[in-house]
């Protein structure tokens, strides 16, 4: 969307700043191992244009490092930073639903592997600050330090319905 | 966006579904729990229009349940169906990202804690078939059972590089 969310929300900031789906594909070839201008741009589709807006936003972010390899001439690599890594759990996230829910068991195009035993990387689970899992039904969301009273508030009618 | 990806990804599939990031919006209010078109409008600052079109989507996709409670004349709930539920590996990461990215500690506006013990919900750890946890550095994409002849290229070439 061009119009940017003014609600405080950890969700629509991060979607602010990947503004349309490209960007995400974009992160996508960044985490396959993509470097390389002309390496995004065939493996997503996206436009040259739309590339390059893209490719400025998430350096300006912090998601990608911008380095410039040429030997001769300008050349110039994207690689992720700490931050930009810091994305894969929503995209294994998003991948494993997008197998198991648009493509089906089977039939996915890419599946995610633990290199360490071959075996498939099958779900994502929270665990608390202690590192135990949380089970989904236990998770609830509550009002952090920077909520706002438009945000206290809802919750709270949330808990009440 | 407003055209469609083509690629087989599952990503690619998941946000195609999606379109905006609207929906996103309108998917994170069903899990705090919002039911009703009023709540999803006020919650998100979504348009009527666009809610209508968005709501519709998520129903015709089996992420939302839309019933009829009404007992004089027609209200509808829309509730996340089991399909619905199973994003919310998605909106935890996402929502951790954001937190940690976008606001910073001290500043978040939304904390996922686990009800059970009142810690908070910290990090998405993905797993393997087997249950056993997976380190991030040893997850690696494979061409799956669906992959096309780019995917498997693609990513051999990304394996070598």
């Amino acid at each position: 969307m061009t119009q940017k969310h003014t609600h405080t929300c950890a969700i629509a900031g991060m979607l602010n700043i990947f503004g349309d789906n490209w960007t995400w594909l974009v992160v996508r070839e960044a985490f396959y191992g993509a470097t390389r201008f002309k390496d995004f741009q065939r493996n997503t589709g996206i436009s040259r244009n739309l590339l390059a807006d893209r490719l400025s936003v998430l350096v300006d972010e912090g998601i990608l490092e911008k380095t410039d390899i040429g030997t001769q001439g300008t050349r110039h690599a994207y690689v992720l930073t700490d931050k930009g890594r810091s994305l894969y759990p929503v995209l294994v996230a998003m991948t494993l639903w997008g197998n198991e829910h648009v493509y089906g068991p089977g039939r996915e195009p890419i599946l995610m592997i633990d290199t360490r035993t071959g075996l498939p990387v099958e779900a994502m689970r929270p665990v608390n600050s202690e590192g135990r899992k949380v089970a989904p039904e236990n998770i609830a969301p509550v009002p952090g330090p920077g909520a706002s009273r438009a945000t206290v508030r809802r919750l709270e009618e949330a808990a009440e319905s």
